[in-house]
């Protein structure tokens, strides 16, 4: 049997245990950023090239509370950059749409239309634009970021229920992605934070996979001291 | 004499002349650029190492019509990041403070201070910050940024009219430097920009030596044209 962090929280006590191994600090920082975590926004990167760019973009998202990305990538390997995340890529989820023989870009979107998100297309292409401020976000929003140097595909143009860019005010023709994000996420984070009902928060469920998953990884031994547990209450796996 | 945008100004038609060879799509990007460009607020980069970071904030700063960048270095040598400027520091002002012999930092700020600006030092070591909302932005401001390792010099800690940070909500310490920079003066320049008044805007005069300087910039043998129009006007240099 895995170990995932879900079937782990059958064991009675085992969080418990592991989060004894925890300084209080860490503890109390982990429900410091669980209160405030959110899949209500989600980013999505399409076919991003250049690695130190998608890095960029997963820092910026978990500085701001999201905890799901969506990475497509068609062709080339989507690696993040551990010199720019910092070590962030540990804290968010990752989810990977690379299959060789599909359209990424229609699975993962129509996947996030399943779930309820509404996909806000960034692009230049459009001539009308949703104006950031007056996107609902009562509706799960689901930000899509496309390649460098080709934008969004047509796939992702024709699945967007809102388009959306940052106004520029120089000559340079774009923000970089990872600032792009950054300005969009501080808008929409801004927005749903002045709601006090909480409704974009995590379920109870949720954080608990993710304070096993966190306490986890916030420890130099914990698949020892899993084994130790298991073996101390004379749990067969 | 050296060809500065100033002195070239002394020299009726030359804009005129040059401007005729510019396409007409170019003038009148010229045009809507000036028209949003300010001076009212500036960035200071102080001892930044890692040349992308500094490189994506001045690109940032250009999509935001910021015209002055200040960079302070001590020790390391400043070279704007071809790949990430994208071009972009062709058209704003980098002021480099780069003596080997004196406090840089000192020497940069103070000046600005005497040119009217208020330091706003971005910084985790304080225990009270000015929310961003409350920086006075009737008044300019310079919005200091430090070593990626170490953060701003004890100078700037002294130097600093406010202290300001950016709310964190996750595991990572800090946004990227870019970023910062890009959230900050997207609060800084909303506001601003909200005041029809226009306070912010460049002079007639400021504007008078970008149009020549960009003008110039937007021409591939401006040089050459000069050498022309002086020479068919019988002008001696």
């Amino acid at each position: 049997m895995e170990l995932n962090d879900t079937s782990l929280l059958s064991y009675n006590g085992l969080l418990e245990y592991l989060r004894g191994f925890v300084t209080e600090r860490r503890r109390d920082l982990i429900e410091t950023v669980l209160a405030q975590r959110t899949r209500h926004i989600t980013i999505v990167l399409e076919n991003i090239y250049h690695p130190p760019n998608a890095s960029a973009v997963i820092r910026t998202c978990e500085c701001f509370g999201i905890q799901d990305l969506h990475v497509i990538a068609d062709q080339k390997k989507f690696k993040a950059n551990s010199d720019v995340v910092q070590g962030a890529a540990k804290w968010v989820d990752i989810h990977r749409h690379t299959e060789p023989e599909q359209n990424n870009s229609e699975v993962c979107l129509r996947k996030l239309k399943e779930q309820g998100y509404k996909i806000a297309a960034t692009t230049l292409r459009q001539e009308k634009y949703t104006s950031l401020e007056k996107i609902p976000v009562n509706e799960k929003v689901a930000v899509c970021f496309g390649c460098e140097e080709t934008g969004l595909s047509d796939t992702a143009h024709q699945e967007a229920d809102y388009f959306v860019h940052i106004p520029m005010y120089g000559f340079t023709e774009s923000y970089n992605i990872s600032v792009s994000a950054a300005l969009i996420l501080q808008k929409l984070m801004t927005s749903i934070r002045s709601d006090n009902s909480g409704y974009w928060k995590l379920t109870e469920e949720e954080k608990q996979v993710l304070r096993m998953r966190w306490t986890r990884k916030s420890l130099k031994h914990a698949e020892h001291l899993i084994q130790r547990f298991m073996s101390d209450n004379g749990i067969q796996r």
